[in-house]
């Protein structure tokens, strides 16, 4: 049980958060800030918090637990701008997309008290952003995946677990570099090509009424297109290395199938296809689910 | 209301058709044919046909709608093996995903009988496959496509189109040439880049642990990877020349970004991305659907 959270950023993902924790019985009080007034203020009317605070370092004052929920380039910034008021009992989290950059800018910024941060991903997300979605549930089922550091007092990082657990998620613990590898594969590629197929389309002449023909498969396909463009220019750039040997490996199949398709090589189409269709049948979503 | 559907194929897209005909009450007596016997068996046992036939010719003896539900490439040696019981009364229609390649077919096997012939793609479908996943409601709301030619028989096209709205689909006609460029770009593409990134991705060292971490945006996006490997790899290949101009549109949109990334030019991907998320925010699916 905590006493107060400090949440800096009011949206989507830090709202859905204050949620959970108030519903789990979690925390007393919610002290909160975003930059622009105006979700601040919608977020206490929605009663997702309950004192606005005029500042992030006064929405940290007094808390015992802070979470950071801004766009991960706004991390570093947001850090230097609490760190007069960060003490060694806190335990302060992240929801950021990327960890090497989020872990290297705790440590940067907040020196010694980098041990009361613990860098925490969860898995979840919608493809609308903004306050007005934030939903107790977001984070319940999902994974969440910590990546403390040999620098991050362990105590911390159990307060980390039990909390997350107890808003139903299912905990991982890795290193900031697997987190990071993994996550160009599965979440930042996806995104990636997404938004450049949705470019490639609507960029030639007969683009709009090809997409008024799209069915079921484009519209599961693309809903990760309707991403929130800012989030992701920061997280495609945070994690450029990882990203862009998935994109080399990810142009090298592509063209290997393309060769397939032009010399008519059926068997080896085939082949290519199957092995991709049974993998996907195989896989389930995370650890207890579908 | 029609007396006899000489149904061939049997499988998910047949069945479903057969289905919904009998529940609209568009036809007394279904006659079915599959490759498989124990598939044509499973049909007669689950109502979806009436009478097995031994052979594809066999169904359409007697039927005045036949719907051939064949993966394309079977398309032209499936309008052989009929070809002698074809009569002018007949309405004759296919579900293939490409119309250039069935549309030719046709013109050759069929000759003047060609223009009984109404090639059909209905947007419908799923990542599963065989008669067991059979569901009348699968064309109900769905774009169902006819690229009829100067050859078909206009009564014939009628008939077509007032069959399809009767199971609540909504029709729409063009040129084959116009329908097979548009699915290159909204279809086979996304499914050609799906297959791709499963293949990236599992061929990797850390690909299963990589996999064991994906999430909701992942699952989405990766739906249509699961599906049939024979038909998609026919697919691919009866409409090579259309996929391989959109998978180089595809690869000139995604060298882009990546040239971005490289280069930390954060305002041009935001600009992307930014167009690309207010597209597919914008976009609907289909007339009249969500």
């Amino acid at each position: 049980m905590f006493e107060q959270l400090g949440l800096i950023g009011c949206g989507l993902m830090g709202g859905s958060f204050a949620l959970a924790m108030k519903r789990a019985g979690l925390v007393k009080r919610v002290v909160g800030y975003s930059k622009s007034p105006s979700t601040t203020e919608r977020a206490r009317q929605m009663g997702v918090i309950d004192v606005e605070a005029p500042s992030a370092l006064l929405a940290v004052s007094g808390a015992d637990v802070v979470l950071l929920a801004v766009p991960v380039a706004a991390t570093e910034a947001t850090l230097k701008a609490i760190r007069h008021l960060v003490t060694h009992k806190m335990l302060i989290m992240d929801v950021g997309s990327t960890k090497r950059d989020v872990v290297d800018a705790a440590r940067r910024v907040l020196r010694e008290h980098a041990s009361s941060f613990v860098a925490c991903h969860p898995v979840a997300g919608k493809e609308v952003s903004g306050v007005d979605h934030a939903d107790a549930d977001l984070y319940h089922g999902k994974q969440v995946i910590l990546t403390p550091t040999e620098r991050t007092d362990a105590e911390k990082v159990q307060r980390a677990v039990h909390l997350w657990e107890a808003l139903g998620s299912h905990v991982q613990q890795m290193t900031p570099e697997a987190h990071d590898a993994a996550f160009a594969a599965v979440s930042h590629m996806p995104h990636l090509i997404a938004f450049a197929l949705m470019q490639s389309i609507s960029s030639q002449p007969h683009g709009k009424e090809f997409l008024s023909l799209a069915g079921p498969g484009f519209r599961d396909f693309t809903r990760i297109a309707a991403s929130d463009a800012k989030m992701w220019r920061d997280i495609l750039l945070a994690n450029k290395q990882e990203l862009l040997e998935q994109c080399s490996a990810f142009r090298r199949s592509l063209q290997a199938m393309e060769l397939m398709i032009e010399t008519g090589n059926g068997d080896g189409l085939e082949e290519v296809i199957d092995k991709a269709s049974q993998t996907r049948a195989n896989w389930r979503m995370g650890p207890g689910r579908k």
